[in-house]
């Protein structure tokens, strides 16, 4: 997918939000649980629900991987569904691989030909080997791990001058633009949010964290959002666990269409939209 | 596995060698990719005819999810082989995960409890949150990326003061001990070797990067043995794909034969076996 197709999708839907497709047992509803195929008619009830609010969804492989051969079954059924029916959709492998040369090799194959994944994310500790090889691959993308909203990332993301986070804004410069690097930055990093966009104006920025883990949407949009919007906000388990009845679809379609109605508004107040 | 327990079997083998499993179809020869199963029976073939000079086999994680459900299927097949005929392997998931949470709890059940690997790597870029829940499993191990052997290592590892893989190691340090965590150091890293064996003394160290990239086995062992050995030295394209007609066992064989004999006289010269 290319950046404007991204950028457009944010005008269409009044929407920068992506569904975390979490797929857990121990939240799934029990007549999900119960049926043939789980963890593919729980995604695929959530994408059908949620698909008009969401412009991405990001299945995180742990949760599929954990299940064994049927997982990765279901994941990949997961991802034809959508690509068949919701062509328009940013699909992103949240998979946080981080390996060089021939391995990123193989890793690329896996999302982007085995599967028809439009980015993945990826871990830069090992340097630029570890991503390139994604970015061989025309219209798909490598989101890279900058600044992450969980409670350890200072341990390394935010140690040295400059920070480590900055240190791989910068290289990744070298390695491709906004139009085929996206960056995460978490939600609970407001301020630094408003710092990175004024050095990375054109990207876009997968930020993980409102909600359970405390970031502020309104933050988020105020310090993130640029002139295409430039940020895909993302939502699991408040969504997809919103119920675990029988009208679990439901009440995650209301849970996506509130966040998306905040959206909007945030989207208009920054006169994004009209 | 018990830190003992693996300290043992370098000196019954007379060996601190891992061999790494990366079953490309482009590689394996005709023969095998003809079978129903071909990478189990690839691995399978490897593994009799490797196993005796190894102390530890390392799959790499990319070449099966290239695969889909099937290579996860031969995944777990050989994990399973392997745990049944030579239960004194150690069993490591090259996997370089790094995610936080309840992510990381279902890598470490995918890994340590659907298949029974003994350890899994892990990039360290999200902190210790990526690193802790893959010790909550009592006997097994984190193996974490400190600087490794890849041309780009430089981008972030050595940036900084002290460099972000000593940063790495020193905070490992409080997330648990030598017999729990090793670290990957490259082998066409001698000279640090040298100096992370000195703050280090007891801690295995997982090293690739000999042979094909140019690292030197002497200068491994000679920079980075302890009284216990200390080491993995990892081979994997220079032992599994020695041949590509229907004696590669045997080529695997002799290459690693070869590769254990010269372990055996460094770890007599260095005074480890007598």
């Amino acid at each position: 997918m290319t950046y404007q197709q991204l950028a457009e999708q944010v005008q269409k839907k009044h929407s920068f939000l992506c569904v975390g497709l979490d797929p857990d047992s121990n939240k799934m509803p029990g007549h999900v649980k119960a049926m043939k195929q789980p963890v593919f008619e729980f995604n695929r009830r959530i994408v059908d629900a949620t698909a008009d609010r969401a412009i991405a969804f990001k299945p995180n492989l742990a949760f599929y991987e954990t299940l064994g051969k049927e997982g990765w079954h279901a994941l990949k059924q997961t991802v034809a569904y959508i690509r068949h029916n919701y062509p328009e959709i940013f699909l992103i492998a949240d998979a946080k691989r981080g390996d060089i040369g021939n391995t990123a090799g193989k890793y690329a194959e896996a999302f982007f030909q085995d599967m028809a994944f439009d980015a993945v994310t990826l871990s830069p500790y090992m340097g630029g080997d570890a991503i390139l090889p994604f970015l061989e691959y025309p219209g798909k993308w490598a989101i890279i791990l900058a600044l992450t909203s969980n409670a350890s990332a200072g341990d390394f993301q935010t140690a040295g001058n400059p920070p480590l986070y900055k240190r791989v804004m910068q290289k990744a410069a070298h390695w491709g633009d906004h139009r085929r690097i996206m960056f995460v930055v978490g939600a609970t990093r407001a301020e630094a949010l408003r710092e990175i966009r004024m050095f990375l104006p054109d990207h876009f920025l997968l930020v993980p964290g409102i909600g359970a883990q405390g970031g502020s949407l309104a933050d988020v949009a105020a310090n993130g959002l640029n002139r295409q919007g430039g940020l895909l906000v993302n939502a699991s388990r408040s969504i997809i666990y919103a119920g675990s009845g029988t009208d679990f679809a439901d009440k995650a379609r209301k849970s996506a269409a509130e966040l998306q109605a905040q959206m909007k508004a945030l989207l208009k107040e920054h006169s994004i939209i009209s």
